[in-house]
């Protein structure tokens, strides 16, 4: 049997070189980089080959082999995700798309650009820049991000409440299909109802649906005029959710609206080199943008104030970058920490401070401290757990699933923007029900009839 | 045999009686009501019978006797859609859910609200007014077209290229399958990415899905000051459509772009006893709103002075409602000109004057006048087929071949707003190509295994 298997896999990588030649790494680094994400956690063995593909028909070829071997093929842009979508194992083809990073279009004039998915964020945004355009999605991770697993994991970012979501930045995605097949879904227009909405589902389907090699995105102008910043300090972590949901309910809108909770804020300072903040103490961060910036954060230092907030305002645009670094100085604070379990749950904004005493709560009965960080604007919870060594302990994982349960209760969801990977998929059901599971599992199955896209990961088989 | 289907549609009435009592409507006029909609376009023969129904429970009561007695199930909101994908005929059930129309929760702190589908959208959006909100999505047919309509066709209007489209504004929907089992799907958070996204899945699915019978939606602050409403005549429709693409192009955002044709503002001019238009002109309205609208009213007005037009401006709301009523007075000016065939090609934003031109080219080959009125903002162009009687004849199905082959040469698509219901269903596999199609297909299999819902109705059997 296993001599078998292994001639088989012999046979797979020599069909995949024959069609790719040096496109195919079998290089011990690249097969072990292709096994993790920046999740914590990496796929068991290491995957047969790395297909750096350059091109449609690379993706095309490798995808024809995998179907006709049975072979599951893992697709991977960045590696940046954080809950295992892409990490890549044992009998598996490890797809990057990471090299295929063209802008293949720009126009101006329909507020559109064409691109390859290997793109990363920031750097498309820089080139879209002296055009007058940016795309909106800006997660934590936009500098070493791709724009094809941003739509992959239909990942979120800072900016969401204001500016939207993936799902609200794509017009139309270039999908292959498990069997080699090139599908084109969407448009270009603004409006475009012909038919089911193919490019929504292929929104956060985590590489289950087929292999995104092409994406037309909705672009934004850029927003003109400086941004004001706003921080405020609060006595607890419940009043500066309070404060985030009187801002909201009062009806302004900030391009962004951050809160640090005191265990978060302490390790960031220890990592940043300054002084320790006030022990228990949140901090709230804040920007407005566009034409009625300084008046809106006039109104919000206004509110803030008012909901017992220490604030300080600023519309000089270096201070602003200064207090926004300590926001996004969380993930090396949280690393220096130990091993990352970073959570995801999202809430209706008034649920927020609901949410935090909920975190509370599994902290004491699990004799535990979950630093959180929170996209206020739009109710989304960042809970880290932290641990030694490599495997999560069962300990987190039962105060994980408390998290989670706790999220659903207040009309919430699992996750916000990471997606459910590897980490997730044991929960799916219980926030889909089993009906919706199974109806999904088989939509999978219309795009992949034999299973090969990334099986194991989103749904447990 | 006809012995047998007679005695089985006897039953399944039988049956929907024994269930829903008076909530089944077998009157000849009911049944003849729900065979047509506003497209112009009625089904063969009456359905079975009209169920009014009232609640979640009686439209999974129709959906298990329809199950089991392999009957069609074809649902209807308000009938106000365009291309007939709410039609029913022979042997069918019309499922109404018009009578389902309360809003059961608004939620001003997180900008939602939950309603049933049955609810009109412009009453939706007067019961919001009060909570300082409003959803978006404004169809030319608000006062008449139910929510769970515009939801069902991913309708458009108006607003859509500064404030989106309903795929933009749904964040839930609540699904009756097939078998009648109830599906939730979706969230009330501004972020979710838990699983397929099957609500955006099912936005625009025209009854192939499920029925739906309850929807999330995200609405926005209502927006603060006066609307600045601006009219420019063009000599020509090129040169309008022009002036739209420049007035794109230049980065403003008018919340609502219209352009009138001559032969449009001609038929309109007559309903409401107008001067008779300049022979040849075309027209185009353009509202700004919010905190920049008189700079950016200004701004337009240069753009457009600029571009050949005349133009003139005004900040006065009621002037402003004046000016519009020309533009919404299209659909009756059209109704007093013969029987109606409206289209809805969508293009990107700066190929609008190409359209135009194929439009006329198509005018003169067909010795046809084809007055169109466009959503410019966003590359919506709605041309008017006008002809006697009440089927659609050739040569005017062979123009609407030649207009949908051209709007997709143009990167466009065959229907920005209306859907394909049973009108264009013939054209779907032109724009999706055929593995596209095909994989659309079995999806609505994964819903509906044997194919009872809204059969014959967007995909051709």
């Amino acid at each position: 049997m296993v001599d078998t298997e292994q001639a088989a896999t012999v046979d797979v990588v020599a069909q995949l070189v024959a069609a790719l030649g040096d496109r195919v790494d079998v290089s011990d680094a690249a097969r072990d980089a292709a096994r993790a994400d920046k999740s914590g956690h990496a796929a068991p063995g290491r995957p047969l080959a790395v297909i750096h593909a350059a091109s449609v028909a690379d993706v095309q070829a490798t995808l024809r082999i995998a179907h006709a071997t049975g072979t599951p093929v893992v697709t991977r842009g960045a590696g940046t995700g954080l809950a295992g979508g892409a990490n890549a194992g044992a009998g598996e083809i490890a797809l990057s798309v990471r090299g295929m990073d063209r802008i293949l279009e720009v126009r101006a004039d329909d507020a559109i650009a064409v691109v390859e998915p290997g793109i990363l964020n920031a750097e498309l945004n820089r080139q879209l820049a002296p055009h007058g355009l940016w795309w909106a999605p800006d997660p934590a991770s936009r500098e070493i991000a791709s724009v094809g697993g941003n739509i992959a994991t239909g990942a979120g970012g800072l900016l969401c409440a204001k500016y939207g979501v993936v799902r609200d930045a794509v017009l139309g995605v270039d999908l292959v299909l498990a069997d080699g097949r090139l599908l084109r879904l969407g448009h270009r227009t603004v409006k475009g109802v012909t038919g089911l909405d193919l490019t929504s589902l292929v929104i956060g389907s985590e590489g289950t649906l087929g292999v995104i090699v092409g994406a037309t995105l909705k672009l934004r102008r850029l927003v003109p005029g400086d941004v004001h910043t706003i921080a405020a300090t609060f006595p607890d972590v419940d009043a500066a959710a309070r404060a985030c949901s009187a801002v909201t309910a009062a009806g302004l809108q900030p391009s962004i609206m951050e809160l640090l909770d005191a265990a978060s804020l302490a390790a960031i300072h220890d990592l940043l080199d300054l002084p320790a903040p006030t022990p228990g103490a949140a901090q709230l961060t804040m920007q407005t943008d566009g034409p009625t910036a300084a008046a809106e954060a006039a109104a919000i230092t206004e509110v803030l104030a008012a909901t017992g907030g220490a604030v300080s305002l600023s519309a000089d645009p270096e201070e602003g970058e200064r207090l926004l670094r300590i926001r996004r100085s969380m993930h090396p604070a949280m690393e220096r920490l130990g091993t990352t379990l970073i959570e995801d749950v999202s809430v209706p904004r008034s649920a927020l401070a609901a949410m935090f005493a909920e975190i509370s709560r599994i902290e004491r009965d699990y004799d535990l401290v979950i630093p959180t960080v929170a996209h206020a604007g739009d109710g989304n919870l960042h809970p880290n757990f932290v641990f030694e060594g490599t495997e999560v302990p069962d300990h987190v994982w039962r105060a994980a699933d408390e998290l989670f349960q706790a999220a659903l209760r207040l009309g919430g969801t699992l996750t916000g923007e990471h997606g459910i990977g590897v980490l997730k998929r044991r929960w799916l059901a219980d926030e889909l029900g089993e009906d919706q599971w199974e109806i999904q599992r088989q939509i999978t199955r219309v795009f992949d009839p034999t299973g090969i896209l990334n099986p194991g990961k989103v749904f447990v088989s």
